[in-house]
Order: structure tokens, then sequence, then C-alpha cells
């Protein structure tokens, strides 16, 4: 049974996000939910509830990790709020529960994120996220970043 | 859509379990399955393996809050896997995301997520686990479990 | 140089204490204080402050572990704050960190220490705390309590 | 008496390091004890042993957070070991834990500790380590990473 496992695929990015980067973020969800994808994020408002949008708009499984100490926290496109009460040490496991990543834009905690999936050879596929020297692949669509992160997945 | 959100109930108990522990763990995923209840818990074997077996049976989803540092070590019941690396500072993390918690039998790990639940006042029914002085409310039956837990729930 | 390390011995119980249960822990730091041993707690008030208190009176070195993000939730005789940001997933931190620890009351946080020290096999010394199936040793003074425990205490 | 507590700043780098980056981590950690600081890290190999043994050649205290569950995996210098058992999820206790960080070298755990460390504010002093936008000092050598540092330091 464990071999008909759905994907999981995170899309990271930061609470606070601009217009484009939300549309970026719903896109993304929704195109993983039509792949038959769980979304895995941080359960936060922004770039995280855009994707949950998407993703419920498409009747998508999404998983949101929260930081604090209450499922009341999630966004409302959350199905399955996982509820740390660890504050940004959570970062840590929204990662580690994905097969790849999507980082849409993002600030440091995005940035922490990305560590911690290049550390753990997790892929990570980029639109418009931070540019330094580690494995990200950068894509410029939602289209493009689905396809690669769908494909590049580490098997459990 | 919030609103929408299905309860979460944990089963939580031991990865070594006796063949009845493992039978009424079981019966009590499944009926928390047809409930409508999404099954959250260690993602382990023992108590954990039978309540997912017991859920998956019933078409019901199973969330699995893992110690280690792989999805590979979940049951093969576990349909979402949540990879924390955190060893078993996880078991705060299980309980927390739950509304309500079911424990059957249980040895020293059970006995400290019992504590959390009890700290964080999420309800706790018991089968024949800890008698300790704490809110646990102690049946006989996976049925009567599953009825107790649905009804004690709290809200989000 | 690893050889020389001081022994690290827990102090566990509640923020909210009795006075009685503040001087067991006060007498109990400052004991463990003049045997040399390092004092780690979770850092807060109550059973925590007033044992590091007793041990700061004899010139020893206090740990806090903290639920928090800011070191100024410490209680002020804590010399060396360690800062979680992870709420009351710090608790098994605490209890990892020692060598043997010692329960003074407590409630349901130290219930989930004591499940945690059980499982991870450190010695456990109770004054007046609880009574449960789990290998305490109840003990009436804090001489008594010290001395078990620096004799229990395991080798790292 | 919380006034009177030493300043913590963290040293930071990888477990596998250069002859020089070890040098510069040794000669980091001596002048850190030589101005009574307390030296945090991660307590492993390579820029931490380095770091904490300059730290202890001039008396000074060092306190290793460790990603295992077994203080035996500290350094032989470390003289605190603070048993996590959480993985790298302690890279964020580390940070946190400190007034200011000085980063040596250091690859994607360093990266997520920066990220951290930016996020909550923390001053970051860097000797080599990653040129990203972020608020990082870059310096040349230790007597400059420590005197920025010690400067920078937030109060608790």
């Amino acid at each position: 049974m464990a071999a008909e496992r759905p994907l999981r695929i995170g899309v990271i990015g930061a609470a606070a996000c601009t217009p484009k980067q939300a549309r970026l973020a719903e896109e993304t969800g929704r195109l993983l939910a039509e792949a038959g994808a769980v979304l895995v994020c941080g359960g936060g408002p922004g770039v995280m509830a855009a994707a949950c949008r998407g993703a419920r708009s498409a009747g998508g499984l999404t998983v949101g990790i929260l930081p604090g100490g209450s499922a009341a926290e999630a966004n409302q496109h959350v199905a399955i709020p996982v509820v740390t009460g660890m504050g940004y040490a959570r970062n840590v496991i929204v990662v580690r529960s994905c097969q790849a990543v999507i980082a849409v834009g993002g600030r440091y905690g995005t940035l922490s994120e990305i560590a911690y999936a290049a550390q753990f050879e997790i892929p990570i596929v980029g639109l418009g996220t931070w540019k330094i020297r580690a494995p990200i692949r950068h894509v410029r669509t939602p289209p493009e970043a689905v396809k690669l992160a769908l494909k590049l997945a580490v098997r459990d």
C-alpha cells in the first residue's frame, strides 16, 4: 500500500507576498493537485495560502505544518493541519516531509528551508526565489515548476 | 472551507503491542474512518500500524508523524508521512495535531503523550492504558472509545 | 578534557509550586552546586527558579532550557539560557541533557519529563512527585535526593 | 543576577572544514573566552571543535547544542552538552540562544543558521562565509570578528 502513496510536494514562500507571487503559488498548487500530488506547506498566509487555495480548487489534499500551537492559525485552505508548537523549527519538518519543494519568492524563512532541502538532498525548484550557490533549478512558470518537481521527486 | 475540515483523532500506543491491543487498535482505526475522521498517529509499528490498517480498510486517511528522517520508516498503511527527524520530541506534535486522542495500552512514550494531552486539555480516551491521576476516560471497547472521542473532540 | 566535564543533574517540577516545594528545590539546587554538578532545568519560575537560586547561592552553574523565544523569560538565577522557541517540546531536551533528574512535585509537564526519562533510561529521583509505574526512586529529603542522583548518574 | 549573565556568542560553521578555517575558529574561540563570553555552538567537529578548543585554552565556558541523542557525540572541548535528539532542527536553538553569531566558512547547515539569525534579527559576523543578501558583516580576522560581535550583541 505504501507504493500507492501520493507524491508529497512542498510549496515554500513568504507569509507576506506580492500579488504576482500569489498568482504563481495558486497556479502551482492547482497543477500539483491536478497531477495527484499532496501539497505540503507551512500552513500560513501569503504564498502558503495561495498554493493551498489552488490545490483545493482542483480537489487536492493540503497539509499545513504550523509553527504555533493551534490549528485555528492555519489558512482556511489547509485540510490537514499539523500543529507543531515549535515555531520556526517547523521549517525543517516542512522540507523533510516533501519529495521535492517549489520555492516561490521567499525571505529568510524560505532561505532556511532551501538550506535544509539542499542539506537533505531534496530537489528544489525555484520561481523567482533566492539566487545562491545551491542546487536550485530556476524556472519561469508554474507548469515548468510542477513538471520538474514531479520529475525530480525523490522516492521514499 | 475550514469548517469542512474532517476531525483529526489520534491513536496512541506502543510500537510493541499484544495481539489483543492490535485488534483493539485496528477496530478503532476502522471505526474512526467510517465516521469520516482523519487518523493521526506516530506512524510506526504496533498499535500505530494496526490503527492505520483499520482506517485504510475503511477508506480512511492516515497521517503518520515520524520520529526519524525518512518516510520509508512509516508503516505501510500511512498515507501521509510527516517526517520530523526530531526523535521522540515528535510526540508533542502527534498530540497537538489531534482534537482528541485514544490511548491503546502504551508504555513510556504513550505516557509522555498522555501527559502532553492533559497539559494542552486535549481529551483522552483510554483502552487498557495508564491508570494515573489525569483526565483519561477509560472505556472497554473500540465503539465506546470512538463514540466518546468524537463527542469530546475540541473544535479548532 | 571530556573526562573533566562536570555532572549535569536536572531538577524538574512545576512553574507553580507550594512554598514547601520551593524550599525542597532550593536546598536541592544548593547541594548539587556544592557537589560540583551543573544544574539543568526548564529555566522558568516555581521549582525551576528555586533550584537555580539555591545553586547560585553556592556558586554553581545553572542552565535553563527555555520553551519560548527570548532569554528574557529565564528566571534571574539562570546563568546559561538555552532558547529553544519550541514550547513544551523542550521538555525532552531538558531530560536528555541530564545524567539524572530529581523531580520535585510536578504536574503534567513534569509527568512528560518523567516519561521521557524512563524511556531514555535516565535515573529519576522523586521528592513528593508522581506515584506511577515507572522507575522513580522516591526519597524524603534533598540530601537523600542529591546523594542518590549523583550515585545513579549515567556516564556520557 | 540576570544582569551579571555573561554574553553568549555563537560560532557556526561546518563539521568538515579546512585547516585555515580551523585556525580562524580556534582564535575566535580563544578571543571570545578572553573577553568573558560563553561560546555556544553545535557541539560537533570541524569549526565547532576548533572554536571550543580555543575557548577552553583560555579558560572559557563552552556550550554544545547537539543534534543527536547522546552527550558522547560532543567534541571533547564542550563543557556543557545540550542533548536535543532533534537532528538539524537544533540549528535554530543554536542561533536563538546567542546574542550574536560568528560564521566561519560553512555549508548548508550554516546557511540555515544564517537564515534563522537574519529572521530573528540576531547580528551575524562573517569570516569567509556565505555571500548572500542578508545582513552579514564580513570581516577578515578573528579579532575584528570578536570585537564586532561583542559590540553588536543584542541584550536579553
